[in-house]
């Protein structure tokens, strides 16, 4: 028999942190990953944009016969989810909701750090979902622009980013924080580094591990898991060349992408 | 009499050093930018798609009564420049060209050095133009993707900058260029750090410097300069929400951004 897929996209190459979580939880699981390079970055455009470009994308996917949506992209997950949920009859997991859980469920002190782009920041997503779940929890938030062009470059474990990431980070540090959620798919190359500047004391909340994690879950819940003698099967749709792409993910994935395919989606989400 | 405006546009912000030694040098004369803001980055995107993009924004300027127009963004230079000199009836002038004249210029022994975005360090569009102009020169080039991040976050001038420039600029700095090309618009704002980086012997090469000398030259051969007594008024155009634009903008333009209007261009050039 053929088994469906979990679809996923991003924006661009950032979900594919989230990928390689899924990939560590569910190795039986085929993947179908969409990188929306042509329109990247999403966090500058309007909601109603971005929107549009989601329903674009999730069309593209349905279409390929995904049993679950993963939407692997914070601005997406903050300004899309709810319409996705409702527009689409599978089960769609943003990025946003599982890390605000997670740092709801091990803060001790109830001060929870968030870093994340500009406009996942200004969109204040995270602080709303932690606040939903802990009225009194107490959110601090950060930018912290340079942290996806650093994780982009490679360079994340070299001297720049090490002051790079004490500049961000030191207020969050002095306001005593014991929670840091990294609420951008980009983070997860900087945790080394985000720890060692954060200290002992802080735990780190990775929005990637959280969301495989619930996919589990689900999954499990609604009885759509391939038996684990099964080996998953991935495939890659980029809206721009893959050059790029292919280039950067390697390190995202931490494994040798294959299969990355060019597609145009337009706005009745037909490819062409 | 109503005198017309200078055109000028970009991908976003960075033209806005172009439209800064525009001033300079033409402080009589009416300006009218326009910045790409909802599809920024072009480096990204196909030669076709930004030559598309190109020519719907030129469309916008010229109904605008635009006398010359400026393409002040390095990736629509190296694709676009001469299908907008084909298609449109006024003098158009790019940023590849104006640099790589200086360079061949000041350059003593012929060795140059060319920094830019890996889009247009790929492009190899400012080698051919000083090979053109000078065959025996040669020409090193390097990517330098965190400069943009930097500008744009203001840190152009601490120690994270200085790292960034030390490691970016090193090979050619040993290689023994005598000139360096800033060969992307948001580089102005780290000539500070990159000339402390290559030393006194290298001499940098503007290109938004020489590309305004150049927009002087051409409009005082086609007698369409403003008399001297006149003083310029300007106007800005962005495709998304001018917010972030006018933010980082000010630092860009090293003056208050005033008169910024939100448009779309769509693909016949009409504004809606």
């Amino acid at each position: 028999m053929s088994w469906q897929a979990i679809g996923i996209f991003d924006s661009g190459v950032g979900g594919l942190t989230v990928l390689r979580e899924i990939f560590k939880v569910l190795p039986q699981e085929d993947t179908i990953y969409f990188g929306d390079t042509a329109r990247v970055p999403y966090g500058t455009k309007s909601p109603g944009t971005v929107a549009r470009y989601a329903h674009e994308i999730t069309s593209f996917l349905i279409k390929r016969n995904i049993k679950l949506l993963v939407v692997a992209c914070n601005t997406a997950s903050a300004v899309a989810l709810n319409g996705l949920k409702r527009q689409f009859p599978i089960p769609v997991v943003g990025v946003i909701e599982p890390g605000a859980r997670r740092a709801v469920e091990v803060s001790r002190c109830g001060r929870i750090g968030v870093i994340g782009t500009a406009g996942t920041i200004k969109s204040s997503a995270y602080s709303r979902a932690i606040k939903r779940l802990n009225p009194d929890a107490e959110v601090l938030t950060r930018a912290c622009p340079l942290f996806v062009p650093l994780a982009e470059e490679g360079w994340t474990d070299n001297q720049v980013a090490r002051l790079t990431a004490q500049i961000y980070l030191q207020e969050l540090r002095d306001a005593g924080v014991d929670t840091l959620v990294l609420g951008c798919t980009h983070y997860p190359l900087l945790k080394p580094i985000i720890a060692e500047t954060m200290g002992p004391d802080v735990t780190l909340v990775d929005s990637a591990e959280e969301t495989a994690r619930t996919v589990a879950e689900i999954l499990a819940k609604k009885k759509l898991l391939r038996p684990l003698s099964e080996k998953g099967n991935h495939h890659y749709y980029v809206s721009d060349i893959p050059a790029g792409f292919i280039r950067v993910g390697n390190r995202f994935l931490g494994e040798r992408l294959e299969d990355v395919y060019q597609v145009s989606v337009d706005d009745e989400g037909e490819e062409c």
